[in-house]
């Protein structure tokens, strides 16, 4: 069974541009942390866009939606940004990608800053992935939420379940 | 629904000793890591041993399936050096612990070393420990194995089905 | 002899606040930073202020100035944003201190992001401010330099000769 | 001014290697160290041996003392094991190798390992050995010491003068 991974930017992915003193994305991090997680899936990754997901508007959704949709694997991980991570877990239940396991990830500190949760939600993002039956799911917290069961508590930075 | 983990030692959590430049055990590194990774699961943890997996025996072995079996959680996540944790597993199996999903991970790096796997492998193990089916699984490299169905690949460091 | 560290914020100190997405000041990393280093030097160390160096004012530097002039030690180290660094030491020359050594180092990437430059720079301000006679001086990537002598070149992020 | 640097090894070059568990020494982190630093000295680097210190015998401090006698520049950082660092600063001073600031620094905990003194005590190394007057010195713990005034702690771990 092989897994497609779709990068979508998000905190998860942002680093330190030490001349502006601002976040910035370069290239995905998700090849290192495979590696550094030793894993030994059979993983299909690409980059389908570098984005806050503040910035994600509905032409973003789409294509996601749509790689989602186009690629041959049932077995799907999303990396996102947190805020709207939420909206695009709805976009993506909205379009009935029958068959297909679904679960967005990202992270609340980036994964080049050290004590980034990233490495343990993609973890955890990848083993739903896994086993969860078809649906459209948020992996965040070590937990895991069908979409139309969460949403992002802006306060504490968690997603619980509604 | 709470998660049982027991600690056991192993290579993901030994650290450095300064003074004599060996490796050693002292505390746990499960609390910090579950802070890092945000985690927000009902984890109830306990540690069971310090110990390097090559020197466990039957006794210590004993103890383990103990605890798996004594504790009240459905789902126990247990960590665990990677050279005797098939045989651990075995030992589970044989303890036909009947509803309980047991999910055995660890490291190939400690985690205290900035280079570790462990944080990635807590995420998946924590997952699998709450969607697989009864039954006693090894969870590394982003996969999992039924007990009867892996071995370490001593060459490799990895596990792999056999 | 007695070194007397002034903090005065800067991307040395800078952290990532996780549920804004923007960096900000907390607590000073330098004691987390002597203790790494091992540091062994009789050190007093005092936050001045904790400020990004871009918004750093006369009144503030006055405020730098006083303490380096009214501290007991002769050996100084300011920790500061890299920005406006050859500014604050313009001012410490102009104070006219005769007999003390200060040395202004800071850092490009943030302690807390784990590929920073502030402990080397640490180690080598430390360094420098034990041996150099008395003058006002910036240590940046692993150079010492004279006040009057050195300027930012923002494009590289790095100090060079003038 | 260029600045020579001589790599022998000790913990400060350590790695783990998760196959065997045990430390090992593979290439130095030298370079990786420099550019974390953002160092812009003029440094001509060479891997003399990479060696626990406790290993090494007379003819090793001979190759050392050879390296640092022929080489054209006149400041000299010397990285090795802490253990037996005072033995060679001893041999060193002994060739009295007239013109040559030489600098001896190491690490408590490897550079590969996160929580490393190695990169504070790089930094004050490369300063000392600027301008420190010829003689041979250790550096280590934010201090600097005279070869025939230190020894190491070995129940504490820190060098202390004598």
């Amino acid at each position: 069974m092989r897994i497609r991974i779709l990068v979508t930017g998000g905190t998860f992915d942002k680093e330190y541009d030490e001349l502006s003193g601002r976040l910035f994305f370069r290239e995905t991090h998700l090849p290192e942390m495979l590696r550094r997680g030793r894993c030994l899936l059979d993983v299909a990754a690409e980059t389908v866009m570098m984005i806050d997901s503040l910035e994600l508007d509905d032409a973003g959704r789409a294509r996601i939606v749509a790689r989602a949709r186009d690629c041959e694997e049932r077995s799907v991980v999303i990396t996102h940004g947190t805020d709207t991570m939420v909206e695009t877990a709805r976009a993506l239940a909205g379009a009935r990608l029958e068959g297909k396991t679904l679960v967005l990830t990202g992270a609340m500190v980036p994964y080049a800053f050290g004590s980034s949760d990233g490495l343990f939600n993609l973890g955890s993002a990848l083993s739903f992935a896994q086993v969860l039956p078809p649906g459209v799911y948020v992996a965040m917290n070590g937990q895991h939420f069908a979409w139309d069961c969460v949403r992002k508590n802006t306060a504490s930075g968690c997603f619980e379940a509604v």
